[in-house]
C-alpha cells in the first residue's frame, strides 16, 4: 500500500515528516509561502514598525530596542528559518514543530526561550481550517511564526500602535497573553456561526425536515469534532503557562481570565456537539414519525379498499346463470346492485371505526398540522 | 462570513467582547436598563434601606454603617459602574466580567475584594433564561450586581428587615451565603417543573404518543443541557469558597449546606436528563412497535385478499365457453358459483390459521388494548 | 409560573425548604406521623427497653444507663423534635437535615455528635421508595429518626435483647455499622427482585414479545435510576466514617467489610443498569427482525399474485373479437383456457425461484421457527 | 413481596447472608460438598502429598514441615470449618466471606495472615460459571478453600511435585503467586472462545444473517458483562499485593508479570464488548438494509402493475357500446387490443426507467449479490 | 469445551503460553523464521556491521566496541536465545516476553538492563497486522529482538551508517529513542491511509451508499479498535521512560518529542474512530430517508390506483339491466363512459392536491435530486 502522504484537500490530520527521519529535519512544504518578517519595536516612550529583508537590520534593531515583536509570516524559505533560529537561539526540535505546521497547542521550556504553539481557527468556503501559529518568549523578544499572512492579531497591534491599555508597558509575557487572547477570542465567531446553524437546522427539521438535513447535520458534528481536538489542549497550555518563571504576577491575573474563555469556548464546543446529536436524534425520530403516517396512510387506503375491490371483482365473474339456478341469481335480483352499494358502504364504515378504534383516525386535519408542524 | 453577533434570541451562549478588544474593555449592552442603586445598611440595632441616586450619598451611607449591602439592578450606564467600582475599589476585569454578563460561576481572589459570580434561571414563557448576579465580598460591604430588576433575594431582604436568624449578627459573608444559597433554592422549583413535565411525557407515551411528543422531549434535553452547564460550575464555586480566608468558621457551616443542595441539584439534573434519554428511547420503541402492528394489518389484509381477488379475476376472464369445452367449463357448471364461494372461505381459514402459527394474531382485542396501554 | 411542590405520587426528587427560607427552619410535612420514642439501654450486664412519652423520663434514662440508643418513628411533632434536639445538642442544620427528609447519604461532623444520613429503599405496590434514616453518634448514646414506624432493623434489635454477638460490649459507634450493615443488607433482596424480573423480560423477548415488554424494560430503567441515585453516596459515606475518630479501630474492621458489601450492591446495580440497555437493544432488534419478516411476507404475497391478477384482468377486457381478429382472438383459442394457467404457474413457480435466490424463502417452516424462538 | 432468595440457575448475583444477620454468622449453603482437606508440605529436601481426615493429624503435619500447603474442596460442613479456623486463628468475617461464595476479588489485612479471594471461572454446557478461592497467607502456610472438587491447580501442583521451578525453594508468598498466576491464566482460553464465538458471527451477518444471530449476540454481551464484573477488581488486588510486607522482592518481579497478565484479559474483554456491541450495530444495520431491498421489490412490483391492472380493469368494464357511440368505442376498434399491449409495454418501460433514475435498479444482479455478501 | 488456540488467522488477541505453565516458560512458535543475528558496532570514529553466525564472535565484537547494537530477526530456535539471554543477562521473565509475541507495550526494569516491549504495525492485504519488537537497553549495548525480518528501521540504520546526527556520538538510550521514535513514526501512513477510506466512505455515502458500505465501515471501526489497543500503552511507557536513570538529559528532550508524536497518534485514532461512529449514523440515517422515500412511492401510487381500480371493478360487474331497472342503469347511459372518466381524472388531482397538502410531493425533480446528492 503505497503512503500518499496528506495532500488531499480538507483531510483532519496529517503528519510531521517522513517515517523514521532525522529529528530536527527542516523540510519546508512545497507550497510554504516566502517568509515575511514584520518587526515592531518599542521603548516606554517610542515605537517603530517596520518589515525587515535582511537578518543584519534585525540584529540591529534587536539591539537598539528594549522590546521587539518578529512576526514571520510564511515558512517556505528553510534558510531564513535557520538564521532567526541562530539569532534567537531557538533548538532545532522547536524549529521543525514551526515548520511541521500540525503541532497540536503546547508550551514547552526550553534554555533560551518559552515555545509555544496555538492554532487559529477560520471557515474557509463553509469548512473549518486551522493555522499554527507558533510564539518564541524570550526576555526581550516575542517571535512568532505563522503559515501564511493575514491573522487576527490585528487589534493587538492597533494596542501597541496607538499605546493602548499596557501593553507598551509591559514586558513579552503581556505581549504573548495578548496575542493568546485574541486567538482565542476569534474563536468565538466561529463557534457562534455553529450556534446559529444548529438552531436553524433545529427549525427545519420541525417544518420540513429533507434529506439534505442530515448531510447537514453530519458535518457539522465532523467540523465540532476537528474543533474539540484543535481547542482542547488549550486549556492545559494556559495552565501550564501559569508554572512559568517567565510570565509575571500580573499577567498571571490576565491570564486567568484567558483562561476563563478557554474553558467557555469548551463548555460551547461540548454543548454543541450535544446539541448536534440531540438534533440527529430528533431527525430521526422524526424521520420514523412520517414513516409511520405514511405507512398509516397506506394501509387504511389499502385495507379498505381491497375488501371492497374483491367484491366488486366477485360480480364481475362470468358463472353462468342459465346453466343452474346457483349460479350468481344475485346478479339477477330485483334491488342487487343497490343492495351491493349498501355493502359497500356498510363494510367502509366498518374499516372507518376499526381504524378509530386502533386510534389510527383522531382527525385527519390533526394529522396534517402534526405532520407540519 | 460576517459576525452577526449574539442578537438571535434564545441563544444559549454568547460572546464577551470584540474579538482581540483589549481586556478590560467596559463596554455595556444597548438595551441594558439604567442602574438602580438599592442600600441596605445596618449595625446590631439599627436598620435602614434606601435607593440612593448619587455616589456621594452612597459613599456617607459606607462611612456611617459598619456592614452595608449595595444592590445594583441594571447595567446600562458605563460611568455609574465606573464610580462604584472606584469606591469600591473594583479591578476593570472584574467590572468587565459584570458587565458582560455570560460569565460562568465562579470565584476571583482580588486584592481589596473576593469576586463571585452566580447564576439565576428563570423559566420566561416556558423557556430558559439565565441572568447573571455579581458580588463583591468586601471588609464590611457586598455588592451585587444583576442584569435587570426583579429576583430571587425577597426572604433574604425580609430576613435583614425583621432581624432574623443570625444575618443582622454576622458578617458580609454570611449575607454572600444567604445570597447564593437563594439562588441555589430559587433552582428546585424549576427543576421540579421540569420533572411534573417529565411524567406527564411518560403518561403520554403509555396512552396515546403523537409527533409533537418527540419535539417536547428535544425542547426539555435542550433545556436540560442549558440548566446543566449553568449549575455545574456552582458546586467548584461553593468547594472554592471554603478555602477563602473571608468566609468564617461558622459561615463554613452553612456553605456545606449549601453545597449539600448544589450536589442535591445536580443530581436532579442529571437525573432528569437520563430520564428523558430513557423517555427518547420509550418512544421510538413505541413507535416501532405501533409501525410493526400497522405493517401487520396490512399484511394480513392484503395477504388474504390479494389471491382471493386474482381468483374472482380468473372466473371474469372472456374465454369463449362456446369454442372450445376447454375454455372454462366450470363457469357452465351447476354448483360452479358455490364452490368457488367454498374455496374462499377456504383459502381465508387457512390465512388466518398461516398467522396464527405465525402469531400475529393472539386475539384481536388484546392488540387493540396493547396498542393503547 | 406556579410553584406545585412535590406532592404528586412518585415524584423522585423533591426540594427542602421554601426557596430563600432561613437556613435551620423547622417545617414538619403536613402528613408526617407523630413521633413515637423507643430507648433500648444497656450496661454490660442489665438491659431495659421501653417507649418513652416525655422527655423529662428519657432524662433519666439517659442519666442511669452507659449506653442508650433512642429510636424516633415519625417526625410531625416540631415542639418534641426541638426537645431532643436539645437534650442531644443537635445542631439546627442538622435538625433541619432530619425533617426534610430528602436528604442525599452523608455523614457531616459537628461539634456533639457525628451526623450520618442514611436512606432505606422499599417495594410498595411495585414501586421503588425511600425512607430517611438519620443517626446522631454520640460518646455513650446513638439516636434514629425515621419518617414512619417499620424498619429493617428489628434483626439488630434482637441482637441487643439476646445479647448475640459484641453489640452490647460495644460502643455506639458499633450500634451504628450494625444499623447502617442492616440497611445496606436490605437492599440486597430489593436488588435480587430487579435481576428476577430482568430474567423474566429476557424468556419473554426470546419467546414472545409485546408492547408491554418496553414499558417493563422502561419501569426497571428508571426505578434502577433511583436506586443507583440513593446508594451512590453511601460508598463515599461509609468510606469517610474510617477517618472518624468516634470509630474505634475493631469497629472499622466491621465497616470495611459493610464498605464491600456496598461496593457489591453498587456492582449489582451497574450490572441491572447494563442489562436492562441491553434487553430493550435485543428488544429493539427482535422487533426490527418480526418486521422484517412481516414485510418479506407481503412482499411476497404481493410479488406473486399483483401480475397474476393482471393477466387475469386482460382477459376480463370486452374488446369485440366480432369487430376484428386482432382483437383478443385468445379468448377463441380452443386451448386458451388451459395456456392461461399453464402462465400463471410458470410465473408463479420464475417468482418462488427468485425469492429463493434472494435468500427470503430458506425453508417456511424454519422461519417460523425462527420467529418464535 | 416475598425474598425468594438466589435460587434460580444462572442468576448472576446473590446475596450474602439473610439481611440483618449478625456479621460473623456462618451458614453453609444446603447443597455445599463435605470438605476434603488435601495437604502438601515440603522442605527443601522432602516432600509428602496426602488427604488428612483429622485436624489432629493436620496439626501434626504443620509441626513437623516448614512449608505447607493445605486445601479444601467443598465448604459444606461448619463445625470442620470452625476447626481449620482455630488452627490458622482465621477471623471470623473472613470465615464468613469464606462460606458466603460470592464475594468480590479482594485482598484484606489480618493480623495473622494475608486473607485473598479470587474468583475461578468455567463454561458449564456453554454458560459463564464463576467459583471463589480463597486464599490464607500466614508465614509457613497457605490454606485455599475452593466451593468443590476440581480447579485448574493441576499445573502448580505438577510443579510442586517434581520440583521444577523455584516453587519449592520459596516461601507460601511464591506458592500464592503461582496460584493467583494459574486462576489469571485460565481465563484466556475462556476468552479465546468468545473471540472465536464473536468471529463466527461476523462471518454469520455478512453471508447470512438470521433472528437466532441477535439472541447470541445478546447472551455474548451478557456473559462478557459477567466475567468483566467477575475479572475487574483482580487488578486492584494484585496491584495492591504490591504493598504487603508478606510479599518478598524477588515475588514482586512475579507479581508484575501476573499484573501483566490481568491487563491484558482486561484489555481483551474490553476489546471483545466493543466487537460485540459492533456486531450488534452491524446487524442492526444490515437487517435495515435487507428491509429497504424488501420495501423496493415490494414497491417496483406494485407500482408497475397497479396501474396496469387498473387499465386492464376499465376495458373490463360493461358499459354498453350500443346505448351510444360515446361508450367505450376502442372495444370495437380494429386494433384496439394491440394499441392496449402497445400502451401496456410503454408504461412498464417508462416506469422502469423511472426506478433506474431513482437509482433503484443498478443491474438486479448486484442487489442480489449486495444482499448476498 | 476443547480450547483450541488462538490459530484462527486473523483473530486480534492471543494467550502467552499454557494455562498453568510455570512462569518463565520458553516455547518457541512452531512457524517462527530462525534467529538472524545482525550486528552494528561503532566507536566515535569507526563502524562495522556484520551479521554474526555464532555467539563467540558476538562475544568478541562485545568486547571490542564500545557501543553494539545487536538485532535478532525471528525468534524461531530456544538454545540461541537462551545463549543470547546469557551474554546480556536477561532475565527469564524478560526471554519468556520476548518469545510469546503479545505483549501489550510496557517498559521493565531490571538489575541489568532496561527491558521495552513496542509494537509495529503493518497493512498487510488490507488487514491490521501487528509484530512485537523487544528492547534490552544496557550500558553500552542495545539487543532488539523482532519477530521476522522486515521492518521500518532502515532509516535508523541509515544515519548510523552515514554518521548522521547525533546517534553515533550517543549512548544506547539515544538509539533506543531513534528506533522508538521510528516505530511511532511508521503509525502515521496507516493511519492517513484510514483517513483516506473514511473520507471516500463519506463521499459514498453522500452520492451513492449500498450494503457493502455498512461492512467497510464496520471493518474500520474493528481495524482501528485493534490500533487503539496497540498504541494506547506507548504513551504510558514513554512516559515512564522519562523516570529511568539510563536515560540521559539530553536524549528526554527527544523522548519528549517522540511523546507528542504518540499524543498526536492517538488523537487520530480517537477522531478516526468518532468519524467512523459518525459515519455509521449517518449511513443509518441515509437509509431511513431513503426508505421512508420508498414508502412514498409506494403509498401514492398505492392510494391513488386502488380506489380507481374498485370503481372500475363496480362497473365490470354483471349485474343484469334487463332484470331490473335498478340494476346499473350507469352503463346504459349516453355519456356513462365519459362520465366515468371524468370521474377519474377529478378522483386523481384529488389525491395529488392531498399528498401535496402533506407535502409528500414538493417537486418530484427536488426529491430525486435530493435522493442522489
Amino acid at each position: 500500500m503505497k503512503y500518499k502522504g496528506g495532500k488531499r484537500a480538507g483531510s483532519v490530520f496529517h503528519r510531521r515528516t517522513l517515517p523514521g527521519a532525522m529529528p530536527g529535519t527542516l523540510k519546508t512544504g512545497p507550497d510554504a509561502p516566502h517568509p515575511v518578517i514584520r518587526v515592531m519595536a518599542w521603548s516606554k516612550e517610542e515605537f517603530v514598525e517596520e518589515t525587515v529583508e535582511s537578518t543584519a537590520r534585525l540584529r540591529e534593531i534587536l539591539n537598539k530596542w528594549p522590546m521587539t515583536w518578529v512576526n514571520v509570516d510564511g515558512l517556505g524559505d528553510a534558510a531564513i528559518l535557520q538564521e532567526l533560529a541562530e539569532i534567537f537561539k531557538i533548538h532545532r526540535l522547536a524549529l521543525e514543530d514551526v515548520v511541521n505546521v500540525h503541532q497540536r497547542t503546547k508550551v514547552e521550556d526550553y534554555e533560551h526561550h518559552l515555545f509555544i504553539v496555538a492554532r487559529m481557527i477560520n471557515l474557509v468556503n463553509g469548512r473549518v481550517e486551522t493555522e499554527q501559529i507558533s510564539l518564541f518568549l524570550g526576555d526581550s523578544f516575542l517571535v512568532t511564526f505563522q503559515e501564511r499572512a493575514g491573522d487576527c492579531l490585528d487589534p493587538v497591534r492597533e494596542r501597541i500602535r496607538k499605546q493602548r491599555g499596557r501593553i507598551r508597558q509591559s514586558g513579552p509575557d503581556y505581549l504573548a497573553y495578548a496575542i493568546l487572547d485574541a486567538v482565542v477570542d476569534a474563536w468565538f465567531p466561529i463557534l457562534e456561526e455553529y450556534g446559529e446553524i444548529l438552531e436553524d437546522l433545529e427549525d427545519t427539521i420541525v417544518v420540513k425536515p429533507d434529506s439534505e438535513t442530515v448531510s447537514r447535520i453530519h458535518k457539522i458534528k465532523r467540523d465540532l469534532l476537528v474543533v474539540r481536538r484543535t481547542i482542547w489542549p488549550m486549556r492545559e497550555t494556559v495552565n501550564s503557562l501559569f508554572r512559568e518563571d517567565l510570565i509575571e504576577t500580573e499577567t498571571q491575573l490576565y491570564l486567568r481570565d484567558c483562561y476563563d474563555h478557554v474553558i467557555q469556548v469548551l463548555d460551547m464546543v461540548e454543548s454543541y456537539r450535544d446539541m448536534a446529536s440531540g438534533l440527529m436524534d430528533f431527525y430521526l425520530s422524526s424521520v420514523s414519525n412520517r414513516m409511520n403516517e405514511v405507512m398509516k396512510v397506506l394501509t387504511i387506503i389499502a385495507t379498505i379498499f381491497i375488501p371492497l375491490t374483491f367484491i366488486a371483482g366477485i360480480y364481475g365473474m362470468n358463472f353462468d346463470p342459465s346453466a343452474s339456478p346457483w349460479n350468481m341469481p344475485e346478479l339477477g335480483w330485483r334491488y342487487g346492485y343497490p343492495a351491493f352499494w349498501g355493502l359497500m358502504v356498510l363494510l367502509g364504515m366498518v374499516m372507518v371505526l376499526f381504524f378509530r378504534r386502533l386510534g389510527w383516525l383522531g382527525s385527519p386535519k390533526a394529522e396534517i398540522s402534526d405532520d407540519r408542524g
